[in-house]
């Protein structure tokens, strides 16, 4: 322990949040994204409705980070695009730190070229307008107005420099595998990773997901989040390879 | 760097999440909560709007978290009510996670009785009729059908068994003292902690607060949010003395 105390006081810091829990002993045979660029984002939007309410979804973050994590594990330089969240930064990832959905597209924009984007966060369809001052309880229900927010996912499958793997998330609580199917056509992407939400995955620390690619569908059995992550990253890799 | 991390390295390692940042050595002569029952609410509510979305205040849970530590280890006996956080569970309190703002009314209900509450959470005033399927984005936008929260704070202010202390956070963006003075009149409360989030204390790791009593107002320079709960829990133990 002590040991490794030192190594990581000696590594360079990655700013806020930075434990090291993934140590890599065998990087050196299982760095299969070296050289590779991944751009993940994780948890939440957040539009804003006045200064302190916000109209957000349930992502924990928890399932992004993995990703993030396990992906770093095998090698690749990964840059972590997040929403409001309290995990720590993944080591070794570049974490920009957003909260509207507008600033995620932005910051994806900015970390082009990549040569593959996981788009993990559960991003608001809608934005409201934003009221300058905390609107008071004695003034009634908010009186929303609502635009839409840009769709990451489609954006990103339809430019010309357009990651080589583009995989986009489904949370869906009806038709689950037959939405990540239309989805996974409709925007663009190669692959979807659909679950279904009408359970308790959000927050909590398993998943148990569908692969939805144009080969097929693949079910996985619940697993860790971690685990996901790392079987998951293991197809990317495949992918780039 | 290296010093300190074979210092961490040496310290009594709690597991993941459990850091034990107050360490108690002084519990023999500071224990001057001892035997009292406190409340202390932390953290946003949801109130969802289908199975994926929800209206949330912005609220991280960092400034209640710091308030029960920091009275745990005065001895007080912490049933801390959260809302949804990632962050660990402050050694010694007994935590509830809830949600939605109902059900932390419910669970303040069934913690008394107290010898204070401290209600820190930031409670959405309005929740919307819950879609139980995921709205469809083709759909448009969410047409919320409002309805009024309970108000805990007033509730719990207006009980025979309210605690002997009721504390009240505000979060205002403008006139925050007299929105905090007319506050704490309003809901029968005997102290309001105000703070002015027009910045960007949010999420954030540090607090300047505004101190509403029946005496007047005492503004506490800006300070670590476990700085701020240090002080405020000398208070609390002076005011149950």
């Amino acid at each position: 322990a002590i040991l490794e105390a030192i190594q990581s006081a000696l590594a360079p810091s990655e700013g806020e949040g930075r434990r090291r829990e993934w140590p890599s002993p065998s990087l050196g045979t299982n760095a299969r994204l070296t050289g590779k660029h991944i751009i993940v984002t994780a948890g939440p939007t957040h539009e804003a409705i006045d200064p302190v309410r916000v109209i957000a979804n349930r992502s924990s973050g928890k399932q992004g980070y993995a990703i993030a994590e396990a992906l770093t594990a095998l090698g690749a330089r990964v840059t972590l695009i997040s929403g409001p969240t309290s995990l720590a930064t993944p080591s070794g990832a570049q974490r920009i730190d957003v909260q509207t959905a507008a600033q995620m597209e932005h910051a994806v924009d900015q970390a082009l070229p990549a040569d593959a984007a996981i788009l993990v966060a559960a991003v608001a369809d809608w934005r409201v307008e934003t009221a300058p001052s905390k609107l008071k309880k004695s003034a009634g229900p908010p009186d929303l107005n609502w635009m839409p927010n840009p769709d990451i996912l489609a954006l990103l499958g339809a430019r010309a420099d357009r990651p080589r793997l583009l995989v986009g998330f489904a949370a869906e609580t009806d038709n689950v595998v037959a939405e990540a199917q239309a989805k996974r056509v409709r925007k663009g992407c190669d692959w979807i990773v659909a679950n279904d939400v009408s359970g308790d995955v959000m927050g909590g620390d398993t998943n148990e997901i569908h692969l939805v690619t144009q080969d097929g569908v693949e079910h996985w059995d619940a697993a860790s989040k971690a685990d996901v992550a790392r079987r998951l990253a293991g197809r990317i890799a495949d992918a780039l390879a």
